[in-house]
Formats: C-alpha cells, sequence, structure tokens
C-alpha cells in the first residue's frame, strides 16, 4: 500500500504537490528542503516520494504564518514533540498579536468616540447643564505666563503619561483657579483616564467629582465673547465658583489655525 | 491660554514632543510633516507650535499600525470626516487580520489534536472497537496498481480540496474494498473533512455512517503481521466486511521512512 520511492523531478513534484518549482528551488536555498539527489552533469534537482510529507509540512507551514528561520529550526531538529511544543508557543505569539490588534481597535473606537462628541458639544451654542461621573486625571502644575506657552506643560505630561504606560482617551485640556474677581490663572494642564489605570496606581491621579457641570463651548472665533458670557452668568447667578476646566475638541484637527474648547464649572450648588 | 506662535527647532520640537529628530527628518522627506519654515543657508528646519497636534497625529497613527503611504494620504487630504472613514476601514483590516489569525491558531489546535489522537491510537497494540459520529470525507478515486504509487491520487485530491477553499483536518488515507477472499483494493484515496465543509456543497462528498468500528493499528515495522490478524479475525467470526479504512497516522511526521496507519472497518452486525 505504501510505496514511496521512486524519484521526482522538480517539474514532477511542483506538479504533484502544487508547490511552484520556485518555491522548491527557494528550499532547497534555505536548506529546508534539500533534493534527494542532485545530477552532478546537469545541475538538475530530485525529489523522493518520502520527502513529499516534507513539503506537506511546509505547506502547512506557510498556511500558519511560520517564518523561513522558524522553518529551518523545525526541519533542523525534526522531531515531532519540538513541532508541537513550537506550535503552543506560536498560539501564544497569535494571542499576543489579537491582543495589540483588538487594543488598536479600542484606541480607534476611543477617538472616534472624541470626535463624535466633540462634534456634538461644538454644537451647543449657549450655557447647558452636562452631569459628569467621577473623573479621573493625571496633572502636571501649568507654568504657561511663565514659559511662552503651554506646549511644554503637555510634553512633560506625555512623558509622564508615557512612563506610566497610561492610555489616553484623548481628553485633554487646562485647569483654571478661578480668584474673587472672576479672573482666571492656569493652574494645571491635563489628561483625563480612564478607571481602569487610575486604579492601577490611585496615588498618581486626581478625581473630578461626579455632579453637575455649567458647559459652555468655545472656537477661536468667538472665544472672547463666550468668556465674557461665562463670566456674567457666574457673577449674576452668585455661584461660587473655584475651578474652571477647560477641554480641548477634536472638531479640526488638521487646521492649525482653528481650534475649539468647552469649558466646564462645578456647580454642586447649582439647580 | 492658547498662544501657539513661535519656531522650535528640530531639536527643541524633538525634545518638546518626545519624537526622535530622525523620526521628524523621516516625516520631512516622506512629505507627511514639512518644516514650517527651512534656514536657506543652514538648511535647518523649524517647526511652529501650530503643527505640534500633527505630531500628536503622527504618533497616534504609529500606534494605529497606520503604514507611511496611508499616513500620507491623511496629511495630503487634511480632512477630519476623511480620517473617521480611514480608521473605520482600519478596523474593518483589524478585524480580518484577527479572524485570519484565529483562523491559523484554529489550524494548530486540528494539527496538534491530530497528532495526540495519532500517539494514543499507536499504543493500542491490539483490536479495539471505537464508535465513531457520522463522518464526512472528500474522495478521488485510486490510480494505485495501475501507476507507480498514490501519490498521483493525493495530488488530484489537494488541488480538489484548494478548489472548492476545503480546509484540511489532516486526516487522510485510502478505502479498499475487500472480496470474498479477503484480498484488499484500493477503491478512493479520501481526506476528511469537517461538518460545516460538508453542509456547504454535500453533493461533493460521501458519508461514513455512524457507529461501531473495529480498529488496529500497524507501522511499517509490523504491518505485515497486523493485516494478516485483522483477515484471520473477519473471518474467524464470519464478519461481512465489504470496506476498509486505511487512515494515516502522524506519528514521526519527519521520518521519511516510517509511517504508521490505522485500519478501519465497519462493524454493524459485530456486537
Amino acid at each position: 500500500m505504501k510505496k514511496r520511492s521512486k524519484l521526482y523531478s522538480i517539474g514532477e513534484t511542483s506538479k504533484l504537490k502544487n508547490l511552484s518549482i520556485k518555491a522548491l528551488r527557494y528550499y532547497h536555498k534555505e536548506k529546508i528542503l534539500m533534493p534527494a539527489y542532485i545530477n552532478e552533469s546537469t545541475g538538475y534537482r530530485y525529489y523522493s516520494a518520502e520527502q513529499f510529507i516534507h513539503i506537506d509540512i511546509i505547506k502547512a507551514g506557510r498556511q500558519l504564518n511560520v517564518s523561513i528561520e522558524e522553518m529551518r529550526k523545525i526541519f533542523s531538529s525534526a522531531n515531532t514533540e519540538e513541532l508541537l511544543f513550537f506550535l503552543e508557543q506560536k498560539k501564544k505569539d497569535i494571542d499576543a498579536q489579537i491582543n495589540q490588534l483588538n487594543s488598536v481597535k479600542n484606541k480607534i473606537d476611543i477617538l472616534r468616540k472624541r470626535i463624535d462628541d466633540s462634534f456634538n458639544i461644538m454644537n451647543d451654542e449657549d450655557f447647558k447643564v452636562t452631569h459628569f461621573q467621577e473623573r479621573y486625571l493625571m496633572t502636571t502644575p501649568s507654568t504657561e505666563g511663565k514659559e511662552s506657552s503651554d506646549l511644554l506643560d503637555y510634553s512633560t505630561l506625555d512623558c509622564l503619561m508615557e512612563n506610566y504606560e497610561i492610555k489616553s482617551i484623548y481628553e485633554s485640556g487646562t485647569l483654571y483657579y478661578i480668584d474673587e474677581t472672576g479672573h482666571p490663572t492656569p493652574t494645571f494642564v491635563f489628561e483625563l483616564i480612564n478607571k481602569e489605570d487610575y486604579f492601577k496606581n490611585k496615588d498618581l491621579f486626581s478625581i473630578l467629582p461626579t455632579g453637575n457641570y455649567l458647559t459652555l463651548s468655545y472656537t477661536n472665533k468667538n472665544r472672547n465673547e463666550k468668556m465674557l458670557q461665562l463670566r456674567n452668568f457666574i457673577i449674576g447667578n452668585k455661584l461660587h465658583v473655584i475651578h474652571c476646566l477647560e477641554l480641548y475638541l477634536f472638531t479640526d484637527i488638521f487646521d492649525v489655525n482653528a481650534f475649539s474648547c468647552q469649558l466646564q464649572v462645578y456647580i454642586k450648588e447649582y439647580n
């Protein structure tokens, strides 16, 4: 029943095993599948029928994303137990790749949601009361005013986020201290972080309390007008406001001259 | 609050945005991020603060597996809506990649199971009655005897499997017709296929019935002895046997001189 002995030319082998002559030559060159016999005068390669299962292994390996380097290792040890061990490792690699891809998908979802939310927020032309759940933030003291811009602070913050391997949820901004006359002073720049990262290392982060916030969005075009509007509202309603958050919106991220933000003022007292 | 105008040297930009000078030069060369100003006499590159969000986009893109070619497209259209559309496409690509990786994992599991099963079967030195659920097979007529070996048949079968996109479950062999004297004639070579593939195109395939099978494994070393044992058992028990399956086992797939098989005889009548 098993009569595998005859030699087959590279052309015959290619046809019988549905693997190109080019591929057979390549696997020879890479010392993965050595021909059973090479005619010294013509240089023609011949394969024995017993080698055909090795071609099956190579073909299976290609389907299993096995690299040439790995294939060479498998054939140099030529041990079924080691092949099984290798395949288990391969499965772990695949799991790691799948996790990485899922995390990329997750990042895309977060970014997309942030852009969608930004457009919705931009459509709120007037004041609004918005309820927020508890939020967590990573902060660094603002040097704005002392330095030429807030960029240095964001770069400090970026480094901190990277060092602690904290995922960005694309929500960043500046926290202002509001004095008695209503004048804002930048105190911190911040990035909001997710609950999961917060609970990994609570000491690093601050909390924004659950509750109602007075919110108002502005663009570079109507900024001054909107700021005045907010200030008058706070004074007119005798709100006790100490802090104001300014969150950058992702509306047109390519236009370097345009920007938009949402102001958020915590109004525990206001109904 | 937003004062982004000053120019920054490539070194300053690199430090502020935590992206190497080499990378900045590369993105310039690739026409993805053009410096805001290049000093004609020194050739030094300068970046404006407004461009820093573009560096953020590039950095985010790298985390999201965006290729250089794709990055160039994003920056040449510079449109947020198009970016969102691109990201949705990216998610679909990722889903396709995850599916492909899961199918590789699945193939590894099937191969591993087949090897494990093969070793277990090999340990059965004597007859055994094994119950099998309904199994499905793709067949091609055996030309063994007429031709020099059964290899041609397997290569025909391989082509059929590939053409119909049927997944191998690494269970193949030969089906023998047993005549009244107990002499076996190879009739078909076959590959077992999974239920899913069977139901996709029933007409292409044959069925092995549910039921008890008399099984016996052999290696190249004890083949003749075992074959005789089976024949005597069938005759001695007056079993009415028409077909015998010979399934190739994956015990030592690297040893070209060794092989092992399991014989399976359907014994509806036998208890």
